[in-house]
């Protein structure tokens, strides 16, 4: 078991701590400078650094911010997003009026920017209010390096991770429509401040899935508290799926896609686009406007039990 | 002006080298250590070194040997492909069945594989015959880093690559049903051994287009010509449409597309999937099978007076 987060140092990729079980205290880690290199040496890394861990939960280090984090992994090579929650798929060609033709046996995903993952209560820069600014709450994995055609992936799993993948959502249609994925429509995501190993979860992590609800609130009111557990596919699955015809290189971001439920009614949602979907099948219309400068978005997802997982994105958009 | 090459030294990013205007000899690069260091200081360090290319092309160095470099990039941390020759859209919606829907005034454009650009005489690892293995020739740019927003991006394209896209086209049209773009469609591509400062091509660099043909052999025997003059929108248009929405890192791949002419019936193609078309539009059935494991794929663009540009990408397709 082990809880993981990067510190600023003034370069690119942080310096990896340790975090205690409580998300309260942090160290640097030994065995590893940065959570790029913890992945690609991940097999002989992981037991040093869950040592660490143990070690850590026993007293000591400084304690931590999550507010002065950088993302766990602040780049990556590789950024693979699923759309794991039908219930998202079927809502969003409600919102955009086009359709998502699935692959029978095969999950959605597009390739989007790794080279920077926002640090979690970063102001967002976006180029203008009038492009349908929007959040997506998704569950991620990083995963060590998996060669191509790997088939048993689960234990190429490293670390899960919680994302804000930003979105353009008056790009985003047309931007479909030309069948070549997302490049305007998708900025850089946001990661929660800490990544944790699978075991970390305890039995809220079966079946390649996180079965827990992420809390999603717009400007401290409650948006959405939608399951994670409703995934069609689990990560092992959509890790296969990237890895068909390319390696994978240790410190690749899969994720899940907008958390969403069929009782979308009941829990809300992760996205103003769903939202909006339900309003147009209600009322014909969309009712939600997208976000304003300003506006902050922030989501968590904690333990059945209430204690603290990946810790809070917290974020405000701003003028680029 | 200057040509730059990288060698393997046993690490991921390779070793930066001078390449003499011949592209006959070489010598480690003394203001940078690797590519990505140089684009990360371009600006600073673009003068150094285009003053090491004038010593090495009075003498000096090691005999430079295509067959044993590297990428010239060998990873990056994005690839984003353009599609800006309009007629191989135009075949290319015959040939899948699907149409591209442009968004007026925008590119084509998809975000691909980036950790891993294989070297220009590399075997190319696939995982079936069945998959419609085909070749795509493209030219491409490497910039300095961009920041979001940036419409003036001439001044950022550092230096001119050529790419092979290697492509899976049985894999390709029903991945542009999902809107999401390709995953499994779009294999890791291939690079020249050569990448140019756009002066090196003289009269033939001009409204951010390489105005040179691009010589495509299969097994041997020429398949096409097409020239790269033929972009509906340059490079520098290409970039700007990047860069609305994100910061582009130093080092980012931007490629043009399969380079294709509308005289092809007389210039030939840079895919098969094209050639089909064409024999779909004649014949009503595709004639030209995709490729089988051993086949070779040879692409040079030349300068109008035959010397070496970006050398050749010369490899075979191996079962994974």
């Amino acid at each position: 078991m082990m809880r993981l987060a990067t510190l600023p140092d003034g370069t690119p990729d942080g310096r990896l701590h340790i975090v205690s079980r409580d998300n309260a205290r942090c160290a640097p880690a030994e065995a590893a400078h940065t959570l790029q290199a913890a992945l690609e040496g991940w097999d002989s890394l992981r037991p040093l650094l869950a040592a660490e861990y143990d070690t850590l939960n026993q007293g000591g280090g400084a304690p931590f911010d999550p507010a002065t984090a950088m993302a766990p992994l602040p780049r990556a090579w590789a950024w693979l997003d699923g759309s794991a929650f039908d219930n998202h798929g079927l809502l969003m060609d409600e919102a955009f009026g086009v359709k998502a033709e699935k692959i029978p046996g095969k999950p959605l995903m597009y390739q989007g920017i790794s080279d920077r993952f926002l640090a979690p209560a970063a102001d967002v820069p976006l180029p203008s209010e009038g492009d349908g600014i929007d959040f997506e709450g998704e569950f991620g994995v990083l995963t060590s390096a998996v060669p191509m055609g790997t088939t048993d992936t689960l234990p190429k799993i490293a670390l899960l991770v919680q994302i804000n993948d930003w979105s353009l959502r008056k790009l985003g249609a047309a931007e479909m429509k030309t069948r070549f994925g997302w490049i305007q429509a998708k900025p850089a995501c946001a990661m929660a401040p800490v990544a944790l190993t699978p075991d970390e979860l305890g039995p809220a992590w079966a079946g390649g899935r996180i079965h827990l609800p992420l809390q999603v609130a717009w400007n401290g009111a409650t948006f959405g508290n939608p399951h994670g557990g409703e995934m069609s596919v689990g990560f092992d699955a959509l890790v296969a799926h990237a890895a068909y015809s390319r390696h994978l290189p240790a410190g690749t971001v899969i994720g899940s896609g907008t958390v969403s439920n069929a009782a979308y009614r009941s829990v809300g949602s992760a996205c103003i686009a769903e939202r909006r979907a339900i309003e147009m099948l209600d009322h014909g219309d969309a009712q939600t406007p997208f976000l304003s400068f300003g506006d902050r978005v922030r989501m968590e997802c904690r333990a059945a039990d209430g204690g603290p997982l990946f810790g809070a994105i917290d974020q405000r958009v701003i003028p680029a």
